[in-house]
């Protein structure tokens, strides 16, 4: 489903192979490596790569494989990791020039946990400034070198994208993974608030999740499970649960179909792109309930209508008085007008407007709540069009704000087409209903 | 009410000295590094000093408060941090051999939101290792050599207790700051969970706080202030709110006083002395209901006296997979023998002990909000005894978890004596009533 070399089977799919020695995890890292031999200088998804260590790394799995003896069903799997993650042998940068070539001394808890499931962290990607709105770096979209990778994990989703890794971390607080995924062709999985550990990453704002993007459902599954088994959610979450394997596919009875605030933005292609995806699904049997078809339906999208981005920027901007702070006052030439821009936003806040959004996005919860109690999920566009051109921005979050404020699940999956290019379809779930998200988006992908 | 040179006046209450030129924040930061070149060789409460900024920020201050400019209340106050506090011009060794001489190329929020108020940072305390129970450092107890300053903040409290600073930033999780405090005579604050922001501190238990320690309870309540308003609470906290000075004295009228897990471990005198404190109020008219009382309190004692410090334990256990496994695997040998155990406790846990866990601590925090419906505060020691003999640990937390589970604001007063050394009354609130504590302390420091 996935534009690479590598994406015809899933990494999980291939564990007979390993154990047989048809293909290894060795001959996968260097199927990867030959499509970044091949394409990074074009794609230019990655800021730092260690390849010897992946090299030994990839050997010992393919040996464990081979005798019995793997540490997961991810052993041996190829990983890259947003440039805003903890890694104790590369470099954490943020996409900013104030953090080059800075060493943290500890792997973050993702990375602890993927690389004792085996997994091989092969390098680290390119980041918006941290991980918000400015693409300092020059990465382009795997499918056209004109076009923006989207972002804030630009880097991640066009790794994955162009088959350089068959998974990638990221992370979202508005749309920086859903999206992304969209453009790029990819699963894009943002779990439900707190249910993967982000702890040692450069990601403090407080609906901000761990993302996950993939070539493939199952292992986007797996990567998760890999990670809440061994090191939890974030502090305080039990994390997500499941199965060990890919949840078995369930066809859903009944979506809501939402608009969002990016219905009126979205491309007349991209709507009709999603009205056929709707069409789809009814003709298997599937109701689809849109704002015209239930009071209740409406009056949640009058509530996601409002000002959803408005009030992700505040919450965000009182977030971001600190570290943004600290570093205007002895670097501010370092940082982007954006950023100063957001640090003005914030200080002209006080903890009182912080605290009354902080109450509206608890209330749009309740009420997310309450409307899905009826639904199996929701379904949207999981961006407004295919990648845009150009990189003077890394496309509209109007689909992707509400998962991210409601703490909610969602997937981008990679069905829909816009300008001949990759448009995801977002299936949102239910707060705590990560692997019930898996199943319905299954049953969705059965369709096809 | 402490020991240190500078304790007859809070910082705060000098304000009018500081404008007349009676005294100036450069003669106090230089009575502070008197009593460091005097004492430190004995206490040794830092592991580094940046006495060169001190000067020169002291200088700046004192001319800011003569021309009738000063940043704050606090402009000038000379201000120490725990070690697993970030700081741009200092490293941060977090008190383990593992994280020497690390830069982390950024202020905490905490520093950062004092900085901004124009305090001073003079240097980095003591920690035990991650703030948990080695203290690696030789720190020792500025009323007696031969004994424990308490811990994780070991430094901060010993530093205020010396006089070193009339204000130090620690943390607390079990009972890091409470406990610390009474041992060295000073006032502690541990908030509300998440009212005071932790961001840029390596602390990411989930019911971690920054502490405050000080000299004097206004200093303590506009320390607190000053990060509050500046950097808020926790990202998804609104933050400490309240007036901007010390919130005035009110006396309680009905205290519940707890015995907790800590009463059987307490030494007679200890007991004696909370007795003692007990009559006082209630002579003052002050209700005092213990568990022989009120069946609703004789419940909760219950609650508390099970295995609270197990349960904390758990938690911890569980949050401390990351990073302990990461550590392990690559430089087990810098690692204590008490943090492999907690690995190991932690390597046996699930996602469900966990959660099993958590759903008792939530269960907890009901069963107090309910008892404390009747109740100004509640009164218990701050520790079992004055400050034990040697170093083969930090004491005993018994007083301590309750409040920490609870995620409810607590405050040390240095109002009682064991062995003619300080003994902490603690007074611990209602879960967001932080600013009520401070009133409710200040009532119970006027009956002295």
């Amino acid at each position: 489903m996935c534009q690479g070399q590598t994406a015809r089977h899933s990494f999980a799919s291939r564990a007979q192979d390993f154990v047989s020695g048809e293909t290894s995890p060795s001959v996968l890292l260097e199927q990867h490596l030959q499509s970044i031999a091949d394409n990074e200088r074009r794609v230019r998804a990655f800021v730092h790569l260690n390849v010897a260590r992946a090299r030994e790394e990839a050997a010992r799995s393919t040996e464990r494989w081979r005798r019995g003896g793997n540490l997961s069903p991810l052993d041996g799997m190829v990983v890259a990791a947003k440039d805003i993650i903890e890694t104790a042998d590369m470099p954490t940068g943020q996409g900013s020039p104030m953090w080059t070539d800075f060493h943290t001394r500890r792997d973050a808890a993702s990375i602890q946990a993927l690389r004792e499931a085996g997994a091989i962290i092969l390098g680290k990607t390119t980041t918006t400034e941290f991980a918000t709105t400015e693409l300092l770096a020059s990465t382009t979209n795997p499918n056209d070198p004109a076009r923006t990778p989207g972002g804030s994990s630009s880097g991640s989703a066009a790794a994955v994208g162009a088959g350089f890794a068959p998974i990638a971390l990221g992370s979202q607080v508005v749309g920086s993974t859903i999206r992304p995924s969209s453009y790029c062709g990819c699963v894009g999985f943002k779990p439900t608030f707190g249910a993967l550990n982000r702890s040692g990453t450069y990601d403090h704002l407080s609906h901000s999740c761990m993302g996950i993007i993939g070539t493939h459902l199952d292992d986007v599954w797996l990567t998760a499970k890999a990670i809440a088994t061994r090191v939890g959610g974030d502090p305080g979450h039990p994390g997500l649960t499941g199965p060990d394997t890919l949840p078995g596919a369930v066809a859903p009875r009944r979506l809501v179909m939402l608009e969002t605030d990016g219905w009126r933005k979205a491309s007349p292609a991209a709507r009709s792109a999603l009205e056929g995806q709707a069409a789809l699904l009814r003709r298997q049997g599937v109701e689809i309930v849109r704002r015209a078809d239930d009071p209740a339906v409406e009056a949640f999208e009058r509530l996601l209508a409002e000002d959803l981005l408005d009030l992700s920027w505040q919450i965000m901007a009182w977030e971001f008085r600190w570290p943004l702070g600290g570093y205007a006052s002895s670097r501010a030439s370092q940082l982007s007008r954006a950023m100063l821009q957001r640090l003005q936003q914030g200080a002209a806040m006080t903890q009182q407007d912080y605290a009354a959004a902080l109450a509206r996005r608890s209330a749009l919860r309740s009420a997310f709540h309450e409307l899905m109690a009826s639904f199996d999920g929701a379904i949207t566009l999981a961006a407004t069009s295919a990648a845009p051109l150009g990189f003077a921005n890394t496309g509209h979050a109007g689909f992707n704000v509400p998962a991210s404020l409601l703490g909610a699940p969602a997937l981008s999956l990679p069905v829909l087409r816009d300008e001949g290019l990759p448009l995801g379809l977002q299936v949102i779930g239910h707060a705590g209903g990560d692997a019930r998200l898996f199943a319905t988006a299954g049953g969705i992908l059965a369709a096809h």
